[in-house]
């Protein structure tokens, strides 16, 4: 059945498979030494304009999470976070599992404000016992966040300052980083995600890749001794060309930007279908996911036809749906869904 | 340059990576519930004869041992190893960030015996104040092991006994599986290796796959909500496809065996050469390494036209060298090895 | 200067020193196997009518909350726990470094209800995927609360009932038990304290002992190898004596809730003088901690007299003060207290 | 029954318990910020002549053991210790469980050498690898060692200077540093393991105190936020004075080497003793721990009068039994235990 459930429903691009193929009888070093990474890498720092930045390919998302925050935070600190944050909701407690607590903030549509992070470093230094509380080391945000919305050039800037003025390295999970870089709402680059984060990740596994996400560490401060962290945490892929060639295919040729633009479209011509049937969405999203407000009937015929994700109950008679668009959705799949609504 | 330094140098066998392009496009569930999964889950039952196993696939060795140890053990559990297992000595402290300590054992070209196991037992059930101490709540092994050699049917037959008299599930490392069950000196097969043990995996990465193993808990014993635990350890991988696919491929038309029987066969053409030429053998390996003894220079020179591991320092005099061969091994590339020797 | 500060301002009540002279030199077994804790052990067992309850003697509060949650606890389990509760603010992440979650749930004055116990269930259940959420596997409350309010009967046994439909075991933190048992507007006993939970503490701490919780497991449900888990978290006294003296003077004669009686009828005292002099309470607390809300100026002033805890801000002129009394109270002192206000 | 078992069978010295008494209705500031544990910090680090040492104090000996290890040791490195060493084999996995390996050096009656350690990381270094191994990163050892046996200056010197080459901090456990300190073999004082080291603690449970050990950072090296650390693993004692005031009372008058001198006299006493009847030791030590090989029947027979810890078969004949005495252990029960050999 057609599916809008999620955005790693198909395999990979096929320029990304192709390059699979053609560099297959290769002999690479291991662990990330292999000189499709290194390519990699070198074109990451370009397009970033970051010389000194320290690029690592890991596996997947909550993989890239743990072994990011573990590293990073000292052992007695938390993480800050939006309450609706993947890692504080969807990971199955990773975090807490390396020994860190997900210190919550308030969120509006999946977005944290520098106000909010001020806040609570207020609070938390007027304390008298501080150091029985957790301290807050970094703080986490995703970009697009988890509800596809995206933080503007502005509001990333504010944060980003108030983040570094507390000593507080900020870190962007970029799972569908390529969908939010290229909306038409955006008015940041990867490039500015680069200098307002001191760590940030490039999202593979939903944007064209098998699997994979690019951990860069922008400010020259890849934690002492990372790949023995990697290591430890089960996260080391012995063949690290699988992922070398895939970002290199990505980030050659405007490739994993022109892929994204694609599913932007096709969510976008999903959003304007359900408007203009007169739908109610839950969410504005301008990336590729979209939250409809349907009734509970409307669901039920259309999951005889599509599959994808019920997001939440919206009351006795609706639901939220959610509609996702990848890289790999096809305009075709596309015009059935509007046929359908 | 030719190496022979390890077995994860080349891509995926072609059948897999032709496999993967074939199927590329096809909408799956993620996390390990594609239909490629499950097929390739009921081709595995099939071959052991085993049909109440349950079977997950994870993506790299170190994060198998982890995973598995962690959800197998009780908290205050540690797991009996061979002091030279890969879990005590190369994973970077993987278990121990876990939470478990690595029990020693005495082990002699890399395997323990049953008898060492009833030795530490009987001193740990002395022992008046035991409840200090870890207790022992599994065991670990590789077949074949970190120095190619192989357990004998009676031998893992024993060991498997006193583990299941004693209530110590038996894990058995096969990330070079195949590499030992096609042995001509090996007189057991992946039945045998799913009887005798509570949980093995069999290793893709280093036999024909791009990553993956595949975990097989065979006693109906797989922990309670092993996916789960998986995600908290960030191995769990959205694309499960990737992984499914691989092993439907690696064991159809006995792939996985017939690739890993050209791996052996290169090697101990490659031990053959060495042994007429007069070298001596660190250890007589039956599987895909061989540990060479040669001097310093004879390294010197050899070093120039191939890459391959130094184990360790023999003497002042000599070294002992690892070549490794791999289902990409060509026959070519062996024969140089060998004129240069 | 007097201090209003804490409930851990004094050493121990003197029956409990004496008691600690008198048996000095008595030679005994260490890690909780001597006399007087097996001793102390019944006196209790037989005080809540638990004749199977299993109980342990650990040093602190803070201790015994991460030893009892991480060793009930399976490992991808969380602890579902108010959002002001103790482990989740004030206990510097020493749950989430044993590994677990804390799941907050609204609180108000401190308590959650049944209800949102529920909703939280209700919630998870649908999810659906929900193994990729941190799993509830426990409630924690306390009795009395951080706020100094208590839970009714009603309350406790529709708690307790919630959680047992569930399976999940309830956990009741009683830091500060006999100061709310002994309460005025307390309808429970420590008997029903047993009855409606799976595992809960006695403080001895803040209730006349030098140091020292009693963790009473009260379903026949001690976790296995609970003293391994112990001592691996660096929890096992070495000379248990000191505990099971301590708590065997407590309960005998009455002695715990006789001197929890005196705090809570000082702290009354001061409630009652506070609101006779015009002052407003942030809570209106039955046990002994009372917190007041005065101007920044009486703050300054009083603070030249006395020393107490600040809460928190109230408005840009007004403070919430905390003024907690223990066993160890002298009249004298409140009498001072009360002539500054 | 008399008993030799252990020495921590007694309660406290009563100069101890008597200052408990006179300071109790003290009003006190909690976690370490009394008066008590001030004054005693000044008091060891005059004695030490170590003016920007660092000290804390700790309840138990495994729980300081975690604590420091887990403070110091980076996330991704291990401790080196002795085989033997009470870490690797009596904690229960204390230190594995907060993460970290405990990587073994072989030793001789509990103790290991500066080769070792040099040998250690020559090896480590040496690895093409080595990213894939635990990195050491700090040396543990006992004095005196859990054989009752002592390093000497020069062998102290040795080690101290290997490890600060190689910046590895030297961890020495001190759970019983009076009874080496005072042997009439020791030729060094605690000022000389101040300088050893970089981190030790003396243990006051074994000797003199109620419970305690007193970490001392001799390098003005203590671990960033160590309160905090201390308060996450749950180890942080609220009413600090406990702690102080024992110490407090140790340190004054020479208390503490008073105490430890009597019970290695009483020591030396019964290895004399044995040695005069024609016993052999198992080891030879001058401290307060005896390793005395018994026939089977001989052990059968004292077990009628006396208590003491078998510490292992010898042979099929024999065993090797442990007596240890303390600064509690009387000339009375000295004498019966003669009496009867």
């Amino acid at each position: 059945m057609i599916s809008f459930a999620n955005d790693y429903l198909e395999g990979a691009h096929e320029k990304v498979l192709n390059r699979l193929i053609e560099t297959n009888m290769e002999q690479e070093f291991g662990y990330g030494s292999d000189s499709y990474s290194e390519e990699a890498i070198e074109k990451i720092k370009e397009l970033i304009e970051c010389p000194n930045a320290s690029i690592r390919f890991l596996v997947g998302g909550t993989q890239t999470n743990q072994v990011v925050i573990d590293s990073v935070l000292d052992k007695f600190e938390g993480v800050l976070a939006p309450e609706t944050g993947h890692i504080n909701v969807r990971e199955a407690g990773a975090i807490e599992y390396s020994g860190h607590k997900v210190l919550t903030l308030p969120s509006e549509k999946g977005k944290i404000s520098a106000q909010s992070v001020n806040d609570y470093l207020d609070l938390f230094n007027q304390d008298e016992t501080k150091e029985h509380m957790v301290t807050p080391g970094m703080v986490y945000i995703s970009f697009p966040t988890e509800y596809g919305t995206l933080y503007s050039y502005d509001e990333l800037e504010e944060l980003s300052r108030v983040c570094h003025e507390n000593n507080l390295p900020l870190f962007i999970d970029g799972a569908r980083l390529g969908y939010g870089l290229v909306s038409d709402e955006a008015d940041v680059t990867m490039k500015d995600i680069a200098r307002f984060s001191d760590v940030f990740y490039i999202g593979g596994t939903k944007i064209g890749a098998l699997c994979g996400e690019a951990v860069v560490f922008t400010k020259n401060n890849e934690p002492k001794q990372f790949v023995s962290i990697v290591k430890q945490h089960g996260a080391l892929l012995a063949k690290g060309r699988l992922l070398g060639v895939q970002f290199l295919t990505l980030f050659t040729d405007n490739l994993y930007f022109d892929i994204s633009k694609h599913a932007v479209d096709m969510s976008q011509k999903i959003k304007r279908a359900f408007l203009d049937k007169g739908y109610e969405l839950y969410f504005d999203s301008p990336t590729n996911q979209q939250f409809v407000i349907m009734t509970n009937e409307q669901v039920k015929e259309l999951n005889e036809h599509m599959s994808f994700a019920t997001w939440e109950k919206y009351d006795d008679l609706h639901m939220v749906i959610r509609f996702v668009t990848s890289w790999g959705t096809s305009e075709e799949n596309v015009e059935k869904l509007i046929s359908y609504i």
